[in-house]
């Protein structure tokens, strides 16, 4: 389709379909809202190739590594990278990362929050590369989040004309 | 006065007076700053007739029911839409809902957030119908907030030139 | 430098060199990402005159009081004021404060989240007078944030074109 979908092949990454949403939930909102040339994505968690929420669930430093969450927020990147492309058509519409903001469900005595949201940053720059890729980022520790997953993120990038 | 204003007069619903702050609190910033065609809201609570911070107070899941916070969303929008109102004349200048932050006080094992902040988008979108209201967003859990509130939603909606 | 630089000085402040990041720490993000006229600060939290992350460290309500907490939000401003002028070359640059998201680390029951984040909104009011540094703020509870940091906070400013 378009030059980060060809690299995204390349690294042997493939998009996951759209969210199935878990039974009696109900999310009115959109998952990308395009206002002019700004694309804001919802916060978006893991999804396994099923399009479902993806394990493993739980409080990251306790039932979850830095490790795993690391790849489930890799996972989120997939998630949110198949919303974009779902509304814009191909994900080379994007001229810029704009910024993430990254929620980690943990305890209280929790402090490695950026090494958990570089799994996503990491994929975000390889595939977008460093200067359309560069972005502002918070990542931080949440009490909890939706449907128990480990990870969450928002972000926004803007779009070419 | 406008539109969206005879909508809430047909729904049955009023918009609360200006934000009457707790005795000793000090809020030294905007409720809604306007930044060209941009205006932000900022973390809005549950606001009473009265202008005071609405109950119930607590932790949702706990001390708090989701029906409970639901209404306490939608309560949240309808503060929103005041300091809107008051800043911009009329809801009607809104063009665009562009994002909301909702977030929840509640425990670690909470995992239903997003219908909880179904209270606040459900409203946005019966007032401002599917087009103008569509918004993206993010609904996560925090350990605590302001003055013991159960929700509080920040927003950013785009205004007509 | 620039006439807000002037100010910073006559009020007896100096901003901290870049950010050292502790040992074993990849920070893969841009501080400040400047996107057309918007400059987003990523999340920044206090730092000290060697560039290290400032104590005190903990819980705010429990390891850390109110008033230490507003003087480390007050830390995290200067910090984010030294990252955006190393990006823009000089604060003057500065049009307009849009918003800043104020993050605190809390247990339960902590509700003086605003008197924290008054550290960080006072200085920028102070600095920039109430035109330009008027802004949108959410001030809520985290979990935890990285590195044991007591506050942490994102912001958005516009530049002159």
């Amino acid at each position: 389709m378009g030059q980060i979908e060809d690299r995204l092949t390349a690294m042997g990454l493939t998009l996951p379909p759209e969210i199935v949403v878990p039974p009696g939930v109900k999310l009115p909102f959109a998952f990308v809202n395009v206002c002019g040339d700004r694309a804001i994505a919802s916060g978006h968690g893991p999804q396994g190739p099923d399009g479902k929420v993806a394990e493993p669930f739980g409080v990251v430093g306790h039932d979850v590594t830095v490790e795993q969450a690391y790849e489930s927020a890799r996972l989120v990147a997939l998630s949110m990278l198949g919303s974009l492309q779902r509304e814009l058509g191909t994900l080379d519409r994007i001229s810029h990362w704009v910024k993430a903001l990254g929620m980690i469900r943990c305890g209280p005595n929790f402090g490695q929050q950026p090494a958990v949201i570089n799994g996503f940053s990491d994929l975000i720059l390889e595939l977008f590369g460093p200067d359309v890729g560069r972005h502002s980022r918070s990542a931080v520790g949440m009490s909890s989040l939706p449907f128990g997953m480990p990870v969450e993120i928002e972000a926004e990038v803007l779009l070419h004309p």
